[in-house]
């Protein structure tokens, strides 16, 4: 299992880290197979969308957080339920196939990291699974 | 890799595509693992779900619609932010057991792609891991 | 595969399966890889988030029923069609990594089994995929 740490600088954030897990799946000599990208943390998710406009990742985090308010009926003394309710709408994962060593995306897919409480420095967990 | 072609023919649509995969499982001869069905277009999700009643499929298109409306708040020229955010919320694959050349799901439970910004001809990407 | 059996008590629940995910790997003797955890029913899903403070739970029960309410513009003559709608928001199934027979979760992260139109029992299976 390899890890990437991941700095975010704002609340709520979609960050690009598909060059950075193309690097790895490299480094590591990974050749077909499936990639799992996992967030250990709960208020942190990974999806993948559309990447060439920068207003769909504006436009997914504003509409996240208008269907799950940062304020609301919540008990969670943290303040931070929302965060944790969009993290189990998203999933804290994603499994990408790789084949001779290039992550298969569609043209104009993209992998984020989602930080839904931050700004924090995160891990993301790389692990690796054979044909 | 194996990729299957799926025609769609509305805006937002569920295609039961369980029969095709499980088609394509035997002629690979695929026997116990898992498979990866990964959608590579932005606006297109796989989900599992109820499949005997064609109104859970109706009920589920109708109730994204109202949560994550056509016209709203989005910034994104192409108008089809919705699209996007729904895929985020699906995601974009499912993965699923095989056992002995058969695809392992639950008695009502069957596997369709999502379009949310159609209609268009898709691919699905099939990807074999082995157990 | 192995199957784990799962008591719900209530219509909607969170209930953490992570111990028991953790016993069934240690019997089996898994090593290095990952572990497919799949909900073969429509209306129960699977989902990863903090586990410490049992109001996470509650709070995202709460607001899942806030966004998709039991009663509402549904045909599905069952009357769970909110249940088949939280089941394609959270997936029916989670991939978790599994290194040297433990499974790999971040400090705050439990595992659970969620039934959105319980009380039930269910089952739950669990596929292991090598590295």
């Amino acid at each position: 299992m390899e890890t990437l740490q991941i700095p975010t600088r704002e609340r709520e954030e979609m960050i690009d880290i598909t060059t950075e897990v193309q690097k790895l799946i490299r480094q590591n000599g990974w050749g077909d197979g499936g990639v799992l990208l996992y967030c250990p943390h709960t208020t942190g998710a990974i999806t993948i969308n559309e990447g060439a406009d920068p207003d769909v990742k504006r436009d997914i985090v504003v509409n996240m957080r208008r269907l799950v308010p940062h304020q609301g009926d919540y008990r969670h003394a943290e303040g931070n339920s929302d965060a944790h309710l969009k993290v189990s709408m998203f999933g804290p994962s994603q499994m990408i196939i790789v084949e001779s060593g290039d992550l298969k995306l569609g043209t104009w897919q993209r992998v984020f990291f989602c930080e839904f409480d931050g700004p924090r420095t995160r891990k993301l967990w790389v692990k690796w699974l054979s044909a």
